[in-house]
């Protein structure tokens, strides 16, 4: 019951809600105990480590002993500091930059070459176009059906862009298999592949996610020296951490990493966190950048695509206008692009034939729409129409270009050198092969970016936006060729700086940020232009943000991740909205003095994930919360088999007792009447299980039925005897501090706390009595007044005291289903209750 | 009880937790009756306001009825429909960014006119270097003297720089008169005065309190129209971005602006947040810049400090080394600032005889000091060594110059022009003024930052930092003379690459902030130094955290405001240190089935805020927390003056009826007796008062002191019938969810619940029983190792409920008082306990 398949059949999460633990701690009933055993293991471990280190000292010395053996008790003493020093968070998180940076390299340096190897390829076949062509579409095909597959075998967690799945971890649910080693291989060498074909895809997503397999798997090594690795809440900060460095080593932009990652991944961000991101993002891009210097890329550390816009007269005031034409149309822009990809994603999942194919063909799809991309952009063919010939970051260089393209219409004049030649056609006008481009490029990506390989979004689209913003920059140095200024100098407009602020619009505007501005600050090495910018990434924001949820919102609910949606602007009847409008008033509540036949009830008529401890049904006084299992495990070892096994034990020692009693005189056939009594006794459970399962086959004979008849009495007699006894709470994992709200808290409240929190449910309580309770479910009904999400289980605030994992406490399930199901056929022999099909189901 | 005198005689805050409300809400015990009101006023404004709306429309269309009366009703109906817009966040934020961008841009050109002033003051008098002298220093004196005397009288809360004070309101406690009209224009005024004196004060910390101080007013004005700008939360959201905007107007940087104020004033921050922040604080930046073109200061939109450094080359790999060096150093010096600007403090504070002077002259300091920094940068005299004829504007700009002051230590080869010849000194090198410019205005600084006028830190330090830089570019100028790069092409050194990581360093360093790099990004507008910037402020950061609270977290401390100290990186051990190790164990409780007399124990026995409420002593279920004062109330409702009198009241005419019973037929001096009676019971409660206070001088005659101590023992009886009395809680008050913890909760998540939370204290329980509480005092104890701060009285949980003000609370804590005192007195009538008088002090 763990495991629960999501929609589209690759998905299957078990979501556990762990922040939980930061919030209420771990709690035992014997916690004398726990604590003296952790005193004794860390005081233990700590002697063997100093033990091993002095032994390992003699041994040097006796081997150095002639030479200056002063020197060498130095050295072992640094050692030792060093050793003691690993713990430390900056020593992690210099690891982690450096080791992203080289990682963010590499994975450049692999799809350069690829791409390399293509235009090789493509430009030693010149003689045959048909052959071109083939070579054209062949490369991106089998590299993208690889990466398809390559992911599909060893991780299907690595599809997709990563951010999502990050963002839904940091809010403190664990999605299992998503940070393990077999992940970071798929996410890596399929990202390698992905982005080596060529097709309009991005590396930033995924670099989050790698980032963040990278914190994980560290945390996990660095583990082996120093306890403090362990801990979770450490590790839910490095997470953070490393979603910045992800960003940061991207794109060496350490800012814009820290605050991009700030934004698409938190609702409630730790200052503290801000500091380690900074500080391992402007590392890692520090290494990212002097890479290229020594790999003599580059002469020094300078921005990834340098412009070399003029610095005193960037932007006249006027052209602003120009601007917030570019913002608002991005945002609209942006809004299509989410909601294109969406329609996309629902439509291929939708048409069942389609879908039941594509499934049984799973490469099927990615190769067909990289066939189809990649033919529309072969250059002699419909490409040479949208300067397909240049790769992603071929086509961004261009694009923030200083220079100007059209010069009142006459594409002519300008002599184009190195790639911009691309963007000229001998027939056809610059702005028809960018708007072109923008047009092609804009469905491609959005197609693209379904296909199941890891892969991101953000290139793609802050290429389409600096497209976008390079034509209508030309436009308008097209309308006004000597410039707008009338002051005596002439500033010719710059249609670069036009392309930088659509840029940073379209891709604020799918991801629904504002540090994109940020980001082309730092891609650009540029920060001339930044009023317009921040306008434009603005109004961006504001109309996408308005009309749809951003691209990784999006996925979240396709992907039926839990979440939390985010509460818009000036949505003023938040304010008015009370807990008690929204709350359940009916809580399913088990009282401490309660009987074990009331724990089946609750257990039977409701489906919450955690029960709350009331006192008394009179006083409702709200003692705590108990998660199902936990009450599920309650009843199991009360009717468990080894207790029913050891009562029918006992009664047949009773009765044997009486009998032998009774019939003492013939006590030659003793042993005889023995053997025959627990065979009956054994063939009366099986045939008991059988016949309250419904299935009398041809087994049962008359006689023995009665027998089995009049067992059965006896077992549910004890059964019904046992129900009645008082449940002992003594071995429940209770949690003695669930959240609690009062009536009167306003819904913008709520929400705060909630994801403050990254609460599940709460209880309202009113003078410590219990009166409602509140769940993630009714808190996103109320602010989006859509229905809920299912498919995903969310743990309950509990799980982190369920050591035990999960496979013991579904076998207790699955029995204590066969107890209910008999219990329920013997009292009600048809009644076939759907609630609890479900629950089977699950 | 409700004012606490601050340590330095100026300050006096009742701080109030009011984030509280944000987790609890509001309860009242007729929820009901609330929600009823409530609703009926909002309809009936509603209707008001349509009714007047439609009269209004009515008068319009007779008025107009012969011209296009369709275009009229569009109009009105446009103008309806932006009036209902008003309560809209993005006006709110428009406004407030547009009233800030007016605001800054007028003090600036205030600050400018009286600078101007005074060098056409200096400049005119050249004829004689007394009077030049006496018009150099009696203009800073005179200004500051008046701003210091402005801000004393009209709103002493305006003094300083409103950081610490913001970041105190943002974590939920209200200091009053803080936001007021009042503080608005002395701080606004008194500011234009101090910073137009020339001394070395910056303009950024206050305008953080500017900014709020606007968007308090502003919400208070907007409230005038609809309803939403009185809640609460929604207020602290547009502190927070208000905050922003003050950083973002000042220096016209909206990305730093929003980053540093999230960075000083919040330890959790809501993304939601961020997105005002940069929307507010771009249109401000955006209208402050525009302005200045208007004004014809500026051709186009440009940063404030605009540097031309050489794009292609920026810096060389080997150059990081020296780049190091400053951050390190400016780490130290940073310390070394915050030390030396405590130091000072505490000094004058600690030498009794010159703070007695000081308070009595309270305007002698300010001109003490001001002569003192003001004849140190006399030009003719001392100032020739230091540049002390620049303004600070002038030397950061001259600053962060691009060319190269020094080649080879001959200093004479580079013709200074504009300002930069101020640095040039016939006599002595430039790396001497370097020096001495460094050196003279560091402790300036620190000491001027100590004046008590409104003023900020940040820009002097900005400019000690560029000032450093400088000269350490200078110098490896020097060193290298033609660039350290061997690969043919010469790329000198640029010092001005090194005074803008210096000045980024050191003011990072000061304010434990890392996004002073944006920040001089957005004031140079150039971007190409990001590496070595972020790496300078992270070293600088690194050193300065380890060494020394930020300037704001130590003026917390000397203000002492109250404060939780941050959880330092990598100390290992808060994982380890549980909420058992911490929390009282011996917790106040009170039981909902006490007697006043447990009550009265209670009260006399503790100093907590608030009090635990527990079911029963043996159960010790929490049922909620009551505040102190609502306890007093309860006690001082039943043993208090009216029903005291009513009893007398009563009792009188029992034994009056009791009397005339018995004395029936001398009913002719009936009258005559009751007047006595009257007379005696009037004259015994006054000498019961006055004995029970010990105080018996000669006007108690033996045989009245017999009767009154009659009276007396009647009186005290009564008392101690109604001390036995059960407490009827029916009336009170009750927090019904205070925040619970359970004993193993880590002290880093304890941590992170107080800070997220805004908490003051929280129950430790276990399934439901109360075993410990901790508050704010043993949280900052097991941070610190360190005492408690005192002085500062922070508002409990439930002090939003307390509407009836302060006074009524203090009235009623007055009298119990008296009645403690007494009811103490009569039955241990020498014992003084210090605890009492303590309390009453407070």
């Amino acid at each position: 019951s763990g495991w629960a398949p999501g929609p589209d059949g690759t998905e299957a999460f078990q979501v556990i809600i762990s922040l939980k633990t930061l919030m209420y701690g771990r709690y035992t009933q014997d916690l004398g105990v726990y604590a003296k055993e952790e005193a004794a293991r860390l005081r233990e471990s700590g002697q063997r480590r100093s033990v091993a280190d002095r032994s390992r000292t003699l041994d040097l010395l006796e081997y150095e002993k002639g030479r200056c053996a002063k020197c060498r008790i130095c050295t072992v003493r640094c050692q030792k500091f060093l050793i003691s020093r690993v713990g430390e968070d900056w020593i992690f998180l210099i690891l982690l930059g450096l080791l992203m940076a080289l990682v963010s390299w590499v994975v450049d340096f692999c799809i350069a070459i690829c791409l390399q190897a293509q235009k090789w390829m493509y430009g030693g076949l010149d003689s045959n176009v048909f052959l071109q062509y083939l070579a054209w579409v062949t490369y991106p095909v089998v590299l993208i059906t690889f990466s398809a597959g390559f992911t599909q075998i060893l991780a299907p967690q690595a599809v997709g862009s990563g951010i999502p799945e990050m963002k839904t971890i940091l809010r403190g649910v664990v999605l299992k298999e998503y940070l393990t080693f077999k992940t970071f291989v798929a996410k890596v060498i399929g990202l390698t592949c992905a982005l080596g074909s060529g097709m309009p895809l991005g590396k930033e997503g995924p670099f989050v996610h790698i980032a963040s397999l990278c914190a994980a798997l560290l945390s996990k090594f660095m583990s082996l020296f120093g306890g403090i690795y362990e801990n979770e809440s450490r590790n839910i900060e490095m997470l953070a951490a490393a979603c910045a460095v992800g960003v940061g080593c991207c794109f060496a932009a350490p800012i814009g990493g820290v605050l991009f990652s700030i934004e698409v991944t938190s609702t409630f961000f730790a200052v503290r966190n801000y500091w380690r991101g900074f500080f391992a993002a402007t590392f890692s891009a520090f290494i990212f950048r002097v890479l290229a210097v020594w790999n003599r890329d580059e002469e020094t550390i300078t921005a990834l695509f340098k412009t070399r816009f003029r610095l005193d007269f960037p932007f006249d005031l006027q052209e602003l206008p120009a601007f917030a034409v570019i913002g608002i149309a991005s945002g609209f822009g942006g809004a299509l692009f989410v909601y294109l990809n969406r329609l996309i994603v629902q439509f291929i999942r939708k048409q069942k034939a389609i879908n039941k194919f594509l499934m049984k063909k799973r490469l099927l799809y990615p190769a067909l729409v990289t066939l189809l991309v990649s033919t529309l952009t072969f250059p002699p063919g419909f490409g040479q129409f949208m300067a397909g010939k240049l790769t992603q970051k071929e086509s961004l260089v261009t694009l923030l270009d200083n220079r100007t393209w059209a010069k009142q219409g006459i594409a002519e004049e300008f002599d184009y050198i190195g790639h911009s030649q691309a963007w000229k056609h001998p027939q056809v006008n610059v702005f028809v092969t960018l708007v072109l481009f923008i047009v092609m490029k804009f469905w491609m990506s959005a197609l693209a970016t379904t296909i199941p390989v890891p892969c991101g979004a953000f290139m793609p689209v802050f290429v389409i936006g600096a497209a976008f913003g390079r034509l209508v920059g030309e436009s308008m140095a097209a309308w006004f060729p000597d410039g707008i200024h009338t002051d005596g100098t002439i500033y010719p407009i710059v249609p670069g700086g036009y392309a930088v602020v659509g840029a940073a619009a379209l891709s604020g505007a799918v991801t629904h940020t504002v540090s994109t501005a940020v980001i082309v600050f730092e891609l650009t090495g540029q920060i001339s232009h930044i009023l317009p910018v921040m306008i434009a990434v603005i109004l961006a924001n504001a109309v996408a943000q308005s009309l749809q949820p951003s691209l990784y919102d999006s996925i979240i609910r396709i992907k039926k991740l839990p979440y939390l949606p985010e509460l818009g602007w000036g949505h003023h009847e938040k304010y008015n909205i009370r807990v008690e409008d929204i709350m359940v008033r009916d809580v399913r509540y088990i009282t401490l003095n309660c009987c074990y036949r009331d724990l089946h009830n609750v257990l039977l008529t409701g489906h919450l994930k955690t029960l709350a401890l009331v006192e008394t049904a009179e006083s409702m006084i709200l003692l705590g919360s108990i998660e199902r299992a936990q009450l599920q495990s309650l009843l199991s070892q009360q009717l468990g088999r080894p207790r029913r096994l050891e009562y029918i034990r006992e009664r047949a020692a009773a009765e044997k007792k009486l009998m032998s009693v009774v019939s003492n005189p013939g006590s030659e056939d003793e042993s005889q009447r023995i053997s025959q009594e627990v065979r009956f006794q054994v063939r009366a459970r099986h045939s008991c299980n059988i016949w309250t399962h419904g299935n009398t086959s041809g087994f049962a004979e008359s006689c023995l039925l009665t027998l089995i008849m009049c067992k059965c009495k006896f077992i549910a007699e004890w059964e019904e005897k046992q129900l009645d006894e008082q449940v002992n709470f003594n071995n429940c994992k209770i949690d003695p501090a669930p959240f609690q709200l009062v009536e009167r808290t306003s819904l913008h409240k709520t929400h705060t706390i909630f994801s403050l929190l990254g609460l599940d449910h709460a209880y309202v309580t009113s003078i410590g009595r219990l009166i409602g309770v509140v769940s993630l479910k009714e808190l996103r009904k109320a602010i989006e007044g859509s229905v809920t999400v299912k498919g995903v289980k969310v743990r309950p605030p509990l799980a982190s005291f369920r050591d035990s994992g999960t496979s013991s406490s579904e076998n207790e399930t699955t029995e204590l289903h066969k107890l209910w199901d008999r219990h329920k056929s013997m009292s009600l022999p048809r009644e076939h209750t759907p609630s609890e099909s479900d629950e089977k189901s699950q």
